[in-house]
This record gives structure tokens, sequence and C-alpha cells, in this order.
């Protein structure tokens, strides 16, 4: 197009109207209105106040970020109300800001992104463009033609050019960074009428569309899955801009049907932020990621109302905007509101389903796998395992095959996420800290194998990069016997890890059993050392072991010379057991190895002068060999209530775990304490859904599928 | 009285008629019998199950204790239905119970506390007989005369004679386990109409009323203020069978007016237990005490319906039921439930008042304050201050005048409870654990001062039970500005310590600023070690301070041994602050000091081969001299919550707090930081309440009442 007018970005007249009289309704849109317009309100009560740069987390970081979120709805509540004093903030903002910017001094710089002249760095700025010229939309109609040009004159174009001329290799990378880039100055375009920036945003700076600019992140950010590689901390961000920009151009510039676009991309990259939720909601912290962020985020209120809209009414995002307690405040949101009414305001749960989600642009470089099984009383387990890529470099963990583990609403084996303390300004200013690249982003810090003492790749990122895992099996069909293989191959050179998971339902057990057999080849001997980070406190350890009387650092190297180490024992047969009890639960990690194993307790926090570590306990199993086998089972359960002082089951079911027979495809466990015995087939192979059959000296065991577990009745072994 | 007809002991006939027409309504006393309903129908679908004797948390003991309390509800849903299920269920149990009793062997002890035969303390045995009884009174008119005798003969009858014989030591203690010791008697006596039963119960084997039996036991075991020394958790335990036997006596010898006797001390002895209530409702952890008990315990629920009815329909109690989801399942909880459905369910929240709980049966030695200031959104804060007695010598800890300070919904100077996981059978049968002596108890692990690294009164109880605190001033009246000052003598010989603590609002501070100062006056030079134990992580520390590279523990003593030393770092100006993030607030402790002084970090955790310390952090203030005083702050402020990314005032108002004026009666402090300084006056001494001028060299400052904070708008000084 040549020519585009200028128009509200996000609001027609006639849904300002529809959405003007749900405010005062007992809906979800109407308590969303009612919220946002008191928190408005309680801003219109403040002086303005336009400040310079400064930290995150600190004051003027939180005033500019405060003063874009206003901005946005003051346009909005201007064209739903007509209220003359929305239109004069936003008008009285904008030239504040129009009359200082182009003055102000680049912000004091905090990460390797570069600063703005607003915040720490440019991403944040551009956040900004994105909503405050959003919010000037709602009210350039009204303003005198003399103070639009100020404030794009003087405000959007320096910004515009910042971010695409100052800056212009950070516009053009295919990143959740280049994302709200493009999203930023595209909008500035609707907003303000400027095809050269809608242009611009779409194709980006060569004006092909495949290298950069809008539409080629959207073709290449996502793999077919949907999956973003930076990990979901990151996908959560990314899909704000990509679903803010996509809604905006169905508006202005419905020609593109944007929606449609690369196969429903929009749609694919929300679900696929949608599916590493955790059980209670956050999102599980692959990567350089915050623990408690969560699907209540923007992201996902966005996504709720407008997939809704522009996709299909899937009755799960019901479900999604019941949670949030909010819907996106537009047309959309008004809809979803509205069918949520109709259903009583009860929807189902979303019940989430087992899935892989692919990496790589072809969905061919391996994947994250996610299998779900429902616990008693509504809750629901979830391993993870992450067989994919490194990841973006700069959010990337040194981390292939880590397994994590939630369940009975809590993260049982744990991964640390980033060091960092969000906008927190005395840390840092909430930047991500030393310790995340010696400690957060080592494979040490995950529950995998490190070998030799060296991370994996020995933490080169490029040459992380150029690898990845593979898959593989991965079998869910069946809810009461799930299983995922995936396998890394020379994340250490000459060294193959195959690592299978199961999880997996008895009768026999209150609930799902985690089983977790890691296979390492290798052209020569190595130390393995099987980490796993946990939660609770002790109860019993069945394993030799001797506390130390003073701790030390667990080495010198990345990762470890952040570890203390507690005690160790050496476990001559390869076995043992450690059970612990986490908030109201009890859980029992029994390892078996098919040698010599050591076992090493350890907490956090050594060599960490500023506190930046959290103190969590965890636990190494190592190894010295050429091939090793290291099985695992995680049994969960009794109950324990201080307050009633109630405690039962405290010792689990299962003492003993041993590995009667393990090949490179089919891996045999019997698992056994005082009330039985089992045994547990899995066929860690590509062949993995069809029929298998194991003899040994005393066993012969076939089943149908990846794995089985049954019981045991055999006079004990 | 010389015949007392065995009769029902909680339930008359029509009493039990008019709850059998409750049962379905939609009321707080429905809900409640339909709940116990729901549990006792599925306890009789399971087969009957009467086994030998077991370890605390283990199958044995968890049975047992499930058939007493299901003993006791199908007795009592026998009167209400007329159901023969729920009489053949008590019939059949009983009788169980009484062909195997006299011949089961002694259970093995696990702690001071003799065996039963049942249970591995007589404790249990008496719990067994108490709700047993009752549950038998309830059939005992259905059943033939020879079951009558069976059960009487050979169950109840040796029981008896096991508590008042063969442990008649036990049994005549003035402590919680003779209380129900002699309930259980005496409910037994009602049940079976044995007076004699019924007469040991009351005046204790002497027959003198005075030295030992439950009469005794009301008039000994209570201070004035209904305080019962052995603390918070011991006193709810201590509650249930005074209010069981109370009411059971009211019922079967209304005569006695024992609701009347010793002014009411049933009374006083159930809202007593109740004021050390934090404020999310678990109890001050005072002595040996689980830290998550609390009040929707069976004391609680008792009380309120029984007091409501027995004493005064206190609007309060209609909080408290409705808090513990549950009445007492009797006339009384249908009264209570009745009046509560008469408000709309909606009872104000229960305004917990500041107050001291004084010590000793005259109340004169010494008390237990507790202020508590309103905070903003509807939480309070509570600092409690213990300068009573040492608590009866078998659950007491070595802790004169330790402080704890709970704030915005969560602990925030922590009291370390008890080391014990009730009924977790893997920790020791859940009794006691070695390191409750080798630390809980000891002086270090509270937040107080230990002197030369040696507990009060060198770990010595009876020396201790020799010695109290005494109360300084008290000043609640103002709830802007409180005061509690207490002093102890000689708990170390030659050293008299006095620590005054205050709760002040003031317009400048979001939330109540806690100010602490401590004074030490001796006869030699010493070591004093203050120590504060915190939850979180450290966001700032200002003060000298060099991690350790290895870490060793405190120290060898007592206590001491049990601490990892973090680092430490000398402040020669004895100034220093460390904050941290709690949950989702911050805290600064911000201190000062009469001279250098050596900050501290520490980690419990050292020497527990077993695993049965938590791993919390603590901080030690320690100076070396003659006298001492440490003047200390803390400032909860600011918000963080990662779910949004957000954060707001990580650092405080206060930076640093200077001692302007120290004297055994006054202390002037100022405090002072970016943003603004402020004076503080207080007025520790018996005095308090009057007026107070405190004139230096470069500051007069005049207030009247305890203590006083207002704004230093000097130049800085």
């Amino acid at each position: 197009v040549t020519a585009l007018p200028a128009a509200p970005v996000f609001l027609a007249p006639a849904e300002a109207a529809m959405l003007a009289a749900a405010i005062d309704q007992d809906s979800l849109i109407g308590r969303t209105l009612r919220t946002e317009r008191a928190t408005l309100d309680r801003f219109l009560a403040e002086p303005i106040v336009v400040p310079g740069s400064g930290p995150g987390g600190g004051v003027a970081h939180e005033q500019h970020k405060r003063n874009y979120q206003m901005l946005f709805a003051a346009g909005r509540f201007w064209q739903m109300t007509g209220e003359p004093r929305y239109a004069q903030r936003v008008r009285a903002l904008l030239l504040g800001y129009a009359e200082i910017f182009e003055h102000l001094p680049y912000a004091q710089p905090f990460s390797p992104n570069p600063p703005g002249r607003l915040f720490h760095q440019i991403l944040n700025e551009q956040m900004w463009l994105l909503f405050a010229s959003a919010g000037y939309s709602s009210v350039r109609a009204w303003l005198p033609q003399a103070e639009r040009e100020q404030i794009e004159t003087h405000l959007f174009a320096p910004m515009v050019a910042m971010f695409a001329h100052t800056y212009s290799s950070h516009f053009d990378i295919i990143h959740n960074h280049g994302m709200w880039a493009s999203s930023a100055v595209g909008i500035a375009g609707i907003a303000t009428g400027r095809v050269d920036w809608l242009d611009l945003a779409l194709y980006g700076q060569f004006g092909d569309g495949r290298r950069a600019g809008f539409l080629a992140q959207l073709a290449l950010l996502f793999s077919p899955s949907g999956y973003y590689e930076e990990g979901p901390y990151y996908q959560r961000f990314a899909i704000q801009p990509m679903l803010l920009f996509a809604e905006a151009l169905q508006r202005a510039r419905p020609d593109l049907n944007i929606y449609e676009y690369h196969d429903h991309v929009v749609r694919r990259g929300f679900y696929a932020a949608l599916h590493p939720a955790l059980p209670d909601g956050a999102l599980l912290p692959l990567n350089d990621a915050l623990k408690r962020m969560n699907i209540d985020s923007l992201g996902y209120v966005l996504g709720a109302s407008l997939m809704f809209r522009r996709e299909a009414p899937d009755p799960r995002l019901l479900w999604l905007a019941q949670r949030n307690g909010q819907v996106w405040p537009d047309a959309a949101g008004l809809a979803l509101s509205d069918a949520l009414a109709a259903q009583g305001d009860t929807p189902p749960r979303y019940h989430f389903p087992s899935v892989e989600l692919t990496s790589g642009t072809q969905g061919d470089r391996g994947a994250v796998g996610l299998l779900r099984a429902d616990e008693a009383h509504g809750t629901q387990a979830l391993a993870s395992l992450d067989y994919g890529t490194h990841g973006l470099a700069e959010h990337a963990h040194f981390d292939g095959l880590t397994l994590s583990y939630f369940a009975r609403g809590h993260e049982v084996l744990r991964d640390y996420g980033s060091v960092r303390w969000i906008n927190i300004e005395p840390k840092q200013g909430g930047s991500y800290l030393p310790e995340n690249l010696s400690f957060a982003k080592q494979t040490i810090a995950h529950n995998t194998v490190t070998i030799d003492g060296i991370s994996q790749h020995s933490g080169d990122a490029e040459r992380a990069s150029g690898l990845h895992g593979s898959r593989v099996q991965f079998s869910a069909d069946d809810g009461d016997r799930q299983m995922m293989t995936g396998e890394i191959r020379d994340f250490t050179p000459g060294v193959a890890m195959r690592r299978a998971v199961a999880l997996v339902r008895h009768a026999d057990f209150d609930h799902p059993l985690l089983i977790d057999v890691v296979r390492l080849q290798a052209d020569a001997a190595h130390r393995y050392d099987l980490a796993y980070y946990y939660d609770g406190q002790i109860i019993r350890l069945l394993a030799p072991y001797t506390p130390a009387d003073t701790l030390s650092p667990l080495g010198t190297a990345p990762g470890y010379r952040h570890l203390w180490r507690l005690g160790s024992g050496n476990a001559e047969d390869g076995h043992g057991l450690l059970s612990w009890l986490q908030d109201g639960g009890y859980h029992s990690l029994i390892f078996a190895s098919d040698g010599p194993t050591e076992l090493i307790l350890t907490r956090i926090g050594a060599n960490d002068p500023n506190f930046n570590l959290r103190a969590e306990p965890g636990l190494v199993l190592r190894r010295h060999s050429h091939d090793a086998v290291f099985a695992t089972v995680l049994e969960c359960h009794g109950v324990f209530d201080e307050a009633t002082e109630l405690s039962r089951n405290a010792r689990g079911r299962i003492e003993r775990v041993q590995i009667l027979h393990t090949s490179a495809t089919h891996t045999v466990l019997r698992l056994s304490g005082p009330s039985g015995a089992w045994l547990a087939g899995l066929a860690h192979t590509e062949a993995a859904e069809g029929a298998h059959h194991v003899a040994t000296a005393d066993i012969a065991l076939s089943w149908q599928g990846a794995v089985v577990l049954l019981r045991d009745d055999r006079p004990s072994l």
C-alpha cells in the first residue's frame, strides 16, 4: 500500500461504544475494565512525572514503565468514555516526553542490550514506543496539528531512528528483541499513518521480508510445533509483540491476512507457549528463566482473547481467561467474556496433553518432550526432557538431556532457572548476575550428566549451536505407560548419552512413578556426574555416607565452585535411596548403577560473595567408567501435615532398584521393597511401539509398547 | 457423691435428637456432622483391625489413634441415628481390645514418657481411654451385661490401674500429661459409673484435691493470666482434656460448678491459649513446639463451642468457629452454629489485642509480652518478648529475653521451635531428636544474647527453674507507640540484661518499625553474641564482610556446633545493615552497637548426620566488652512479585542507626537514610508512662510515654 490513514490502532469507534456499555457489567470484561479504570484514575490523581533514565527496578525505570501503560489505557478510556481528562493526560505526557527526549543522554547500560535514552536497554524503549504510540493513536484526531507534529517529529521519529539506524544490527536479529523492535515501529507507523515505518516493520531494513522484519520473524522464529527455542520464559515474552502487532495489522492491513500467514504461525506460537506450563501455571524454567513467571502474564491474556476471536472459539481458552481473571480489553475480550458468561463462568479445566515441542525451523533439531499424567486429587505430574537445541546463544544453558519433574503441586526435580533478581535495583538493576554464567548455565547446575567436570561443549556456545539432541522415541498414547527417550552425541567429544524417562501409573502406587535410565557410551574412560536437584528435608538415606566436618566447594571448575560438598560415600554396589519431605508429601529417589557409585550431597552457595544464589540442595551420583548406566526411580508417597500431626507412609514401597538387563535398546529393572516387587521393562529404541522380549539368566519378560510395569510375584531374588 | 449412674458422657438423649435434626442442615454444625459421618462411614467399610503396639507414625500407632477417634464418633452417631451398625462397631472394637489388652507386652519406649501396651508412651494410651470410654458410654445401655463386664474389667480397669498405680508418679504430676491422665480416668469413671475412678481423677491419689488430680491441675497449672508456662504449643494440648473433662463434669456433676471453679480458670486457660496465635493462626513457637500447630486444632474447636455456651456468647468465638470450619458436635456447637447463621456467616475478624501473659501461679514470675500493630492490607505485626519463667523442665528452652517478630504474613525474626518430625516414623518414631537438646534448647538457637558461648544457666534446667525474668514496663495503650521492656539477671552469673522492644507506626513508613535495644551490664568482661534468625535471600549487606572459603562450625559448644560460619567481618564503628527478600517483601535489619562489633552470618546444619535440622540462615552480632548496648531497627519495606516482574522500594528508608544517648533508663537513637532522618526516644524504665527528657551535647528530646518516633529535620549530623 502507499497510503495508510492514521487511526486508533486497537479500537474502532463502534468497538469503543460496545466496551463502554460493558464497563458496569458483572462479567469478566466488566471487571477487567473497572480494574483498569481504577488503576488509571489513581494515576490521573498523581502529578505528571517524566523522569530521565535510571537502572532496572529504580524509580525512574518504574515511572517510565507506568507512564507507557497508562498512556495506552488513557487513550482507550478516552475513546470509550469521551472524558477529556483521559485525552489531556495523554497529551501532557507525550508533549513532556517530546520536549526532552532528544536532549536526554544515553542511559547507563547494564546488559549486552544497548541503552536507550529512557531505559538502560532499548528493549524497554521499544516496549515504551509500542504502547505509547498506541495510546497516541486514540487521541491523535483530538490533538491540534502542531502538537501532533511535535510528538511525531521529536519523540516517535527519533525513537524509530534509534532502533532502526543507531542500533540497526539489533533491529534485524531474528529474536524476541527483534520482534519487539519491529512491532513497536509498525504500531507507531499505524498510529501516525507512516507507511514507511510500517513497511520497515514488516519487511525489515533490507525490504525483502526474508532476512528481517516482522514477517521474517514469524517465519523463522518458531519451529513447526510453534516452539521458540530460547525457551518458554522468552517465548512468553516474544508472543506479546507478536500478538499485538498481528492484531494491529489485521485491523490496518486486513489484506495481509496475518493470522493465516505461514500456516497460522501466530496461533502455533501462542499454543506452544502454553504447553510448557507446569501444573500450577508457572512456566517450565528452561534456559534463563524466572521461576515464577506464569500463564497469567500479558501474552496469555492477549492470546486467549485474540485466538478466541480470530482463530476458533476453543473452549480451553475460556478456562485460561477465567484463570487469568481478566481478558484483553477489546472486542475480542468482550466476545470471550460473553462466551464465558454463557457457560455460567465454570469452564472445565484445560487438560494439558503430553506433547513434543520440536526445535528448528524444519522441526528436525530435536525437541523438548513433555509427559503428563493425572494424579489423585486433580493434580498432574509432568516430566520434561530436553533433547532439542542449545537455544539462542545469550540465554541458553549447557543442559542437554536435562530432566525436570513436577508432581503433587510442586517442582520435585528442580531446574535452577537463571541467576537474576528481576527489577530488584540493588541486585545490579535486576539484570543477569555473574553467577548466571558461572553457575546457572553450567551443566552441573542441571539434572543431567557432567563429564569429567566440564560442561557440555566445554561451555562454548558456538560449538553448542552446531549440534542438537535427537528424539529416539516418544510414546504418550497410553496415559498409564508413557515414555520418551532422547539422545545427545558429542556434546562431550566421543561420548553418546541416551536417556529414557518413563511416567507410569500402576494400581500398587498412589502416585505415578518416574523411571529414569541414563546410558553413557564413550571411546575412553570418564568421570560421570549425574546431578539431581530437589527441595525439602531429608528423611532417609540408605547408602554409605559420611558428612563433611568442614565444607569445601565441590571443585574449582565452572558450576562446581558454587556447590558446597556436604558429604559423600561410596556405594560399592551402586545402589542407594534418598527420601525427603517436601511440603506435605514424601519423595524417594532410589538409584542403581552398574558399578561403584559415589553419592555426594551438595548445597548451592559457595563462592557467592554477593548472595546472589539460592541455597538449594542437590545430589550427585559419580561413576568412573568407560560406559555407564544409571537407573533411578522417583516414588512420591505418603502425606504429612504438621498442624494436624498427621504422617502416613513416610516410607515408600520401593527401597531398591536392580538393573536386571540393559542394552542400547532395552532395560529391565526390578523394583522392590518390604511389601513386594515389580518389574519394569523399557524399550528405549526407535522401534519402541512394537513387541519386546528380554531374556536373562533368571527372567524372561515380554511386553508391547515402550514401557511396562508389572508385579513380580516370584520368590525374592 | 457416693453413686454415679453410668450415662453417655457428652450427649443427653434430647441433645442427640436435636443434633440428628441438624445433620442435613446447610450450617456449620450440619457440615461438621456430615464430614464426621463420611469419615466414620469410610471407617465402617474397612475391616476391624486391633493391632499390637508400634512406633509413632507407624501403622499400628495410626490404627489405634483412628480406632479411638472412630469409637468416639460411632457412639455419638449411634445415639443420633439409632443405626445399629454404629453400635456394633463400637462393641466389636472394644471387645477386640478387651480380649488382647492384658496380654500385650509393654511397647518399646521412645521418649521419657513410659510406654503403654498400645502406644510407645502412656500419654497416647490415656487419650485412647478418654475417647474410647466416651464412645463406650453412648452404647453401654445397649450392650449385654456380660460384655459390659468384659470391657470394663479387662480393658478399662487395667488401663486405669496402669495409669494410676503402675505409673503413679506420672499420674500425679502437675503437667499437661497429668491433665490427660486424670481426665481420661474421670471420663472412664463417668462412662462406667465408677465413683472411685471419678474421685481419683478429681482429687488425685492422695484424695486431697490439692497435690494432685484434676482440681489441683486447674488450680496450679495456670497463672492468673491463664498462661501455662510450658508454652503455647503445650497449652494448646493441655486445654483439650481440660475442656473435655470440664464439660463431662458439668453434665455428670453439676454440683461442682466446674466452669466457675478457681475464678473461671477453664475460661482463662482457653483464652490465654488463643492469645499467642500468630496473625496467620499458627502458635508462637516458644519452647519445644511444632511451628505449624495452629488455632484450628481440637482444643480451639472445643473451646469455641463450650465457652460460647457455658461462659458467654463472645462474638469473637464466631470468628474462630468459622475459621475452624467446624464446631464441637454437641449442643454447644449447635448453639454456636445457630448464632453464626443468624449473623449471615460473616463474623468480624477477631482483633487480637496486645497483651502480657504473666507467669507463675501468682502471676509474679515475669511474663511473655505480645505487642500487635495493624499493618496495611488487613495483616498484623506481632512482636513477642519472653521475660517470664524457664518453662516446665522437659520442654523448656534456655531462651530468656528471646524476641520473635511476625509481620506481613510471615515470621520475620524466627524461633526455631523444636527438633522433632512429629509422627514421621523414620525420624525416631516422630519423637524429640538429639538435636533438640544439642541445638534447639540452647541460647544461641534463639534471638537473644549468648554470653561467652555458654547457654543461660549453663544449660542447667534446675538452676533455670529457680530464676525468672521480670517486667520493666509494658505500654500498649497507644497503638502507634507500643513498647515492652524485660530484664533477666544472673541467667549468666554476674550479668544483667535488659531488652526494650518497641513497635511504632509513623506516617513516613509503610509498615510498623520494630526497635530493639539490648543492654548488658556485667561485673567482668564477656563475649556477647546477639543472634537473629531470619529467612530469605540477602539483598544488601552494608558492613565489612569476608565470605569463608571453607565452612566450619561456629564453635564446639552446645548450639554453636550446629551452625556453619558462612563468613564474618569487623565493623569497627559497630554499625551495619543487612536486608533480605522474604516472599514478596523486603526487610532491613539496621544495627548499631557502642563498640567494635563482629558480624557473623550463619546457617544451621553442621554436625547433623541424620539430617534432622532445617538449614535456616541467621546472623550473630559479637561484642567483647564489659557492658554493651545493641540497638537494632527492623524495617519492612517494598514489594516484589516475580510473576509480574514488579519490584518497588528494595531499599528501605533507614540505612543507619546511631545511639545518641543510652543509660539504664533511656535510649535515644537517630535513624537515617537518603530520604531523611528520625529520632527515637525509648524510656525502658518502670516509670515509662510519664514525661521524659534527654539532653546530650547535640540533642535535647522530650516526650511523654514509653517511646516516641519523630522526624529529625535538623541538618545532617
